[in-house]
């Protein structure tokens, strides 16, 4: 049985309870007992209730998470989270990515951009029979119909131009639910640390822990005059939302539960084990590859023009953060036999379902056909794919296929091509320019027509209307003459194609034009292709899941859907964990690590205010003597993680929630719901846990409140922040408490 | 006071005892009280005498330590150590160190290696006086009379050509003892793992922790039939020694007491804190940056031609390890202020000297001053000398030494230079060639010369000679021209000059011999200056030692001298560390650490046979179920460093003993003096040890006698040694002692 199977692995790791599942917040009730067993006293019921404390202080900035903590407006998430936003506001007078950021009083609070956003999400409503009806067998039309089915929803819904609606797939289609957000369009900078905090480690401590972040950053939410959403206005007022977060200045201690509220992105837990190792024999180690190669590519161009390198400085940053998340997945994949647990997994539940008289025995077998379908496609035209990486080639493509598309009426046209998609679109085409350089873009995709090329499976359309050749002297020269052709690079005349006919594309000289021209009609019945298996999928895939779902149940072992962006909750432990075989990683680091790390150098750079603030020892009522419940009489260092006197502030803090990208900024809630710290990474043995929760190593990094707190009043006095979030009571409530011990 | 100040030290780390002391074994009974309270229950008399076991059974292999484990002349020591000798006898038909080997019978037994060497040592005696005799107050001279002092004792010392002698400087220059030590000459291979398994991790693990290593090997020492030493002869006999160590398999547990003996190289715990300060500031940043430029050439020069990167992968591999060893000083440095603490201790000193009436107050203005102009000696002189970097002028210049040396009787000659010297000399210019490429040996070469002319300081003898240019494409053709003429590259004409008188050199043709020539005198008159100041410090600093001693044995605390290479005893507790914030490292590393570490590639790349074996399960009787003397019934993974189920067999394990490069191989001891491992290494975080003593961070890694035995018996079926070691009856015994828990 598969759930004797997690207790075995629980009870041979030592761990009492595996916290495994992101929630949606109505399957609290489901996990009541759960809660209750970690030491989360507040009621399930409230958490299910988004109208209710804490839910609905919890809010989304779109790709990350944030929470209200003042009646004033007041949000806090994370510092990459508000990344953004800072640097719009960096000038060279005023740095506020090198520097910091305090507004003094709210005149002082700047926009954070007019593009940032707050999503408060109102209203989850399971929509499933409204997705699914009117659907035919033929597999195509019945990916179309869903797709229809769901922008009929959100059409609906988005009524009034204050909300934002979207309809997602839950369990791989078995249900869909639709969450209407109201937006606040006015969003503004109140607080930020120093890059040098925020970020503090960078890259290198990316993913890592023992971790120093001060990952935090508050900004205000406005609205008009009506308390309705608005664009940014002098006069818009501080949003009043329906609860804020009670910050706990107490924080928590290792074995105290806690629990995570957001917006996770995405996993693959319910995923066949076909397919795990399909990733991990394949298409990580693929990805893998051809990102290194583009990293050493562009580490030398930038070596050789500084230009190249500042360019390029961001789209590094995030392939340095692929490919360690890569890594991360292929290293764990190699230390634990992930494949091997999840199959018998797999085999426990066939083996259910085989004594089912009513199961459809077939279904695996169908699944497993199609999956195999859709890996053989995407080994197919993988490498011809990445022969169109050419940002010029994607750039004529898009705009060639707008053309097509504006032909057909708003409603019909595929997502991402309607007219309230036009303001990204444009955004998009824009924002190449910035991350762009014609070398660069030319040898990167010189090296995939190169890998293209050297192999079999080749697109003829493609290839004649590049005219390809094999030999790479030729395929080079052709290359360079299509960069020295196209006006595409001019962001004016790129820009300009967006309000073209087709037929304009269709007779255009530009090299790139023609190309996408060219090539429109087989790379659209690649995407036809790839639909019609999704369709396919779409009828398979929800079969299993309640397959799946049901032997779950006859084990009472309630399920949680894949993460896919839309609000969830998820509880855990505050815990250290063995990272490998003899290393502890323990629970809490304190701030005088941040003087080990420190180097004077990025990214291990502490900003001279903090240095001298830690320095100097003023902890004040933030020194913490324990972090620990219970006190260990034992004589050696074994035992150092126990320490009697902690006698410092905790900078950051592990917990076995189970979070993932899009967690970032997420509010950590003590038992009773008290804020307690930010989520804002987990640690590199847990990036598996996209495919498989391991409570023995899965861990997630959070901010410790008592780190911003000691941050505000010691270092960077925000003394109206403080009084705003009535922490000068609580601080000194605190610190009588502490005399009295 | 400095006590005081350890004291307070070792209590805000929670730690009970500070193990620092690399202890003369005649010192032993000064610190019985310290090992008693360790659990070392082994009477300190009995440690004291060499005569004794376990110390007569502790030997030296010039470079490493090793130790008797049978009556049979059975040795065991690091694989490290006997790499050469592995090395040696792998041949294609049979690569002992891709394999491992193992000889049923002693037949089987090769010689390690003719060079290969045993020194058992016989006696230690005090010879101060005798040395410090007929001294004058001109410092060069007394410098030269010290030496001959020396040289006399060696001499009357090695009457038997089965000895060899020594006279060693402790406490610098304080005092000094004459070791003697029986020479054993013929040493064969008998058991070796793979070097997959020996040095499992490679350069990547060097210094690391959690260690994987099976670092052992075993040896035997042989005799000829009348039990003298011989060199090797298939008539020899094992050799039986005065004792062996008896190996308790049972191993250690955490917070055992162990102590250590052995040859630990050198240490600079009694610098003072400006020589700390130079090396921190000046020469080891100064010699890394050296280094990495080197690597980073050699590296790139490798990756162009394959034959270079063979030729120079020992250098590299040295060279790495150094470079290690180098950044490990920096960040320890960086991550503790070990120049405060350091200063702190010789003001409380300072304070102490200035109360009494009798003391020299101007020892250490004396000594500042001296030190502070051989500080600027060693920066004048520092890229002058790395111009002569070149292997062929370094071999030009011995060889021209040699001729000049020659001229004089032969004890009167430099260290180096005399008769007994000539077999090493002539294998030091053969062996160049094994490790030299002119393309690189030019290019390093050039790279000094660079940093040369670019600075002001010059030596317009060895300018005039090159006529050395500052255009870097002159200089270059002017190096180039040097390799193309000299002979000194091929090996038959280098070692004719061995042979050669000094006129032969003075007028020779071959550019490397002309630029010998012509910069000799400058830079024997450089040495002289440098033995001058020897000569000064000579009288200084033992003054300032004895002061040293006498404050520490004002407060009853007894002191050992720095390393330098003789045999010392050192004692400690098997225990974790806190390697950083929140990072805490357990005590002992498990089989199954080897598995998450396998990849399949080197240096990460278990035998299948080993990998067979650990994952069969089939531990046996060498099942270990914990390594805990204690239990915890805490419930959190933050206990996880206590489990209640080792369960596994342990590979190897961290002590708090005082150890240094040259304890490779040395015997681990259990406090009843048996033997329970190897040590191997110590950790990254103890690398600033040579300066100070962290007892927090300061660990030696070892490996675990289990882990061999278990090797022995389900890997490689060395019954054989099983019975030889006695063992089968102590294995037999173990396992109905677990099967009685």
């Amino acid at each position: 049985m598969r759930i004797a199977l997690v207790a075995a692995l629980v009870l041979t790791s030592h761990f009492a309870h595996a916290d495994e599942g992101q929630w949606q917040p109505y399957q609290m009730l489901s996990i009541a007992d759960k809660l209750q067993q970690r030491g989360i006293d507040i009621p399930a019921s409230q958490l299910a209730d988004l109208g209710q404390y804490p839910m609905n202080a919890v809010v989304s900035l779109g790709y990350c998470t944030a929470s209200f903590v003042s009646p004033q407006g007041l949000v806090v998430t994370n510092h990459h989270c508000a990344y953004r936003g800072i640097q719009y506001n960096s000038k060279k007078e005023h740095n506020y990515l090198a520097d910091g950021f305090l507004a003094n009083t709210q005149t002082q609070e700047p926009s954070a951009n007019s593009n940032e956003r707050l999503y408060i999400t109102e209203k989850v409503t399971d929509v499933t029979d409204k997705v699914l009806t009117n659907l035919t067998d033929e597999p195509l039309a019945r990916f179309e119909a869903i797709q229809a089915n769901s922008k009929a929803l959100i059409k609906e819904c988005e009524t009034d131009s204050n909300y934002r609606c979207h309809v997602d797939s839950f369990h791989h289609g078995l249900e869909y639910y639709l969450t209407k957000q109201l937006i606040i369009r006015d969003v503004r900078l109140v607080y930020a640390p120093p890059e040098t905090v925020g970020g503090f480690g960078g890259d290198i401590d990316n993913y890592e822990y023992p971790r120093h972040s001060g990952d935090f950053t508050f900004l205000r939410a406005y609205v008009g005059k009506d308390g309705k959403p608005a664009t940014f206005n002098e006069d818009n007022v501080p949003y009043q939302p329906k609860s804020y977060l009670t910050i706990n200045p107490n924080g928590v201690k290792a074995g105290d539960g806690i629990f995570v509220a957001g917006y996770p992105g995405a996993t693959s837990r319910y995923n066949l084990t076909s397919e795990l190792q399909f990733a991990s024999d394949w298409l990580y180690p693929t990805f893998a590859e051809r990102y290194q190669l583009q990293i050493d590519t562009i580490t030398l161009m930038g070596d050789v023009d500084k230009d190249i390198a500042i360019k390029y400085a961001g789209t590094m940053a995030s392939m340095a953060n692929r490919m360690k998340k890569l890594n991360g997945l292929l290293d764990g994949f190699n230390a634990t036999d992930i494949v091997g647990i999840k199959q018998q997994r797999e085999n426990d539940f066939l083996a259910w379902l085989k004594q089912d008289p009513n199961a459809n025995q077939k279904l695996i077998s169908e699944l497993e056909a199609l999956l195999t379908e859709q890996h053989q496609q995407m080994q197919t035209h993988y490498l011809y794919k990445n022969a169109l990486s050419s940002e010029m080639l994607t750039a004529a493509s898009k705009l060639y296929r707008l053309a097509k598309e504006k032909q057909k009426p708003n409603d019909e046209r595929e997502s991402g091509y309607q007219l309230r998609d036009m303001k990204l679109f444009k955004a998009d085409l824009k924002r190449i320019d910035s991350r762009f350089a014609p070398a660069v873009d030319k040898t990167l995709w010189l090296q995939d027509l190169q890998a293209y090329v050297r192999q079999p499976i080749r697109n003829e359309v493609f290839d004649n209307a590049l005219s390809i050749s094999e030999n790479f002297e030729e395929l080079e020269s052709k290359v360079e003459g299509l960069y020295a052709l196209t006006e595409l690079t001019d962001q004016t005349k790129r820009l300009a194609w967006m309000d073209k006919e087709a037929v304009d594309f269709e007779t255009s000289e530009d090299p790139f034009i023609r190309l996408a021209v060219a090539i429109h009609d087989t790379n659209m019945a690649l995407e036809k292709s790839e639909k019609l298996l999704e369709g396919k999928l779409s009828s398979v895939r929800p079969e299993y899941m309640k397959a799946i779902i049901d032997y779950y149940k006859s084990n009472n072992w309630p399920v949680y859907p894949d993460a896919n962006r839309t609000l969830r909750i998820t509880y855990g432990m505050v815990d250290g964990y063995k990272s490998k075989d003899a290393m502890y990683k323990q629970p809490f680091t304190r701030l005088e690590g941040l003087l080990a790390k420190h180097t004077g150098k990025e990214p291990f750079n502490v900003p001279a205010k903090l240095l001298a603030a830690i320095k100097s020892g003023d902890l004040g009522k933030h020194r913490v003597t324990s972090v620990y419940q219970q006190q260990s009489n034992c004589q050696f260092m074994s035992c150092l993680d126990k320490p009697a006197n902690f006698n410092s502030v905790p900078v950051n803090f592990l917990s076995s929630a189970d979070t993932t990208g899009g967690n970032s900024g997420s509010p950590v809630f003590n038992g009773q719901g008290e804020l307690v710290g930010l989520n804002f990474d987990s640690t590199y043995e847990a990036i598996t846990k996209d495919w498989f929760f391991n409570p023995t190593i899965t861990r997630a990094i959070h901010v410790d409140i008592r780190y911003i707190l000691w941050m505000m009043d010691k270092v960077d006095h925000a003394d109206n922040l403080i009084k705003e979030l009535k922490l000068d009571q609580a601080l000194q409530q605190k610190a009588s408490q502490a005399s009295n011990h």
